[in-house]
């Protein structure tokens, strides 16, 4: 049966490098796989950043080029310039995202470049990309990120976030995805984003959102998300590394709470519900102490439920 | 400035019903009255059942009276039955509800009432109304409780909900409420749901409805909601009773993150969220130790966030 919503996986790469702790190689393997086996069709696996900024990140070409021999499964990685795209083609990734921050203030912290910057690094990677074969090439996604607001600017100009989506699809990109870094986003501001991007650059540029549930309103984010006609929404088992007593964590929306939600609203995630909840168990045994997130685990599936 | 949506309190009666301890007159009226000057409209300030049953809501009637001393407060109250309704006018409240449950079996469970039975105690209420002086009579809903699904008998069918609707309306009854007292309602149910009823009685005949987060779909019902024209919406301070881990606890959509959502779309709730934190503060410090809920109080608000 046809996918209606492609749920990516992104515990693998935005909750671990979002705890202290560092997942052994072979755990991160096994999670991926048994993901896969619960209907998990795209999962972002990590991140090639250098490893003494993240060392939670430092097996991402191993677990990126293991990861890729699991037929059907589309393996997505974030690099945050051409050097890590140069180590994400080397390991075989599918998907290639780089994120590029909507408030300058932040990418400067962040990324130590100004917006001039970032679309010059973006232009390098398009550079790159194009003296490949197609055959070989991934498909590239610049993250569109504090999209929604940034904890040091506050509030970010709509009319900029849509200029620079049309810069970086002037550049070559194939497509831009919008992402609320910090949790501020709501419903009403999201249609305005999503409308002013795509009669600027075309629907079929950017058919993914990374929604976060800092402040408790992912859901509510993904069913207006869900009517505007995006067809991917990012998410994290167990929310791993969200925590919103923790400043700074990353809060992303909780899968098992995002697959009940469109199952039961009659939308195919190809994902089953009861064996995403063994990937959980066996994910919270790889991290014993460390805090998982959700209601539906814990609240059980309504009685007589039945998934699309 | 006019109110577009209606966020109504229910945490004195619905959260306090399902905690353990009683809280103390003064404090609940600490509490009513605190939550009044931040802006709160309508408060559900307790239920008119027997003491022994619940001796958390044993002080009703003098809850009741008291709150009804603060001019512009719509004081609501819950009740089981004509004798409860009884109580309900002599204490004056502006506002009383019965709950029927649209599950026959956890209606037999609950209040020990076949739904026939229930018409017929839902008709004795009707007639006591009818013998009062149009403006001493308070408004009149009936709850269409359990009516996205039921632990007893999982689904519900729609069909019934909407006959039984359409029955109490030609019993006489103001309006119904629709109440997903289970926590099994998706967005697309909802929709269904409230146009099958909206078909058969006229949408001025439901106007408020009464969700709950128990697997964190609260506000993505709320947005829905919202959307279909709904606008009443119940929710419980702090989500106070309301807990994933205890089964039947009543997991009430937190007050905080619903008036946030309501806000941050640019709809008036005519509350302050900064003081609503305060009163948050207050009912805490009078329930030491209860577990409280929401995301907004942790994570704050926004830099920049201006409410409507």
């Amino acid at each position: 049966m046809e996918i209606d919503i492609l749920v990516s996986e992104v515990g693998p790469r935005d909750g671990l490098q979002s705890i202290e702790r560092v997942m052994p190689t072979q755990d991160k393997l096994d999670w991926i796989r048994a993901q896969f086996e619960a209907g998990t069709r795209e999962i972002e696996v990590g991140s090639f950043v250098p490893p003494k900024l993240l060392p939670q990140m430092a097996d991402t070409a191993e677990v990126t080029r293991r990861a890729a021999a699991l037929e059907g499964l589309t393996v997505a990685v974030l690099v945050p310039n051409r050097k890590g795209l140069e180590h994400a083609l080397a390991a075989g990734a599918h998907k290639v995202s780089i994120p590029f921050s909507m408030s300058e203030s932040h990418s400067i912290k962040n990324v130590r470049k100004t917006h001039a910057q970032m679309l010059t690094e973006i232009g390098a990677c398009i550079e790159l990309l194009a003296s490949l074969d197609a055959r070989q090439r991934p498909a590239f996604e610049v993250g569109l990120s504090t999209a929604f607001g940034c904890t040091i600017e506050g509030s970010v100009p709509e009319d900029r976030v849509v200029r620079m989506a049309e810069q970086v699809i002037e550049l070559g990109v194939d497509e831009v995805g919008l992402s609320d870094t910090t949790g501020y986003g709501n419903p009403a501001q999201l249609k305005r984003l999503a409308q002013g991007i795509w009669s600027a650059i075309g629907r079929e540029r950017m058919t993914g959102v990374h929604l976060h549930n800092t402040r408790g309103q992912g859901l509510a984010n993904v069913l207006m998300a869900v009517e505007l006609g995006f067809t991917t929404i990012d998410s994290s088992l167990g929310g791993i590394g969200g925590c919103p007593f923790a400043p700074g964590a990353s809060g992303n929306i909780v899968t098992e709470d995002l697959v009940f939600l469109l199952e039961s609203m009659g939308l195919n995630t190809g994902i089953d519900l009861e064996r995403l909840f063994e990937v959980r168990a066996q994910v919270q045994a790889a991290l014993p102490g460390e805090p998982m997130y959700g209601f539906v685990p814990d609240a059980g599936l309504p009685k007589g439920f039945k998934a699309h």
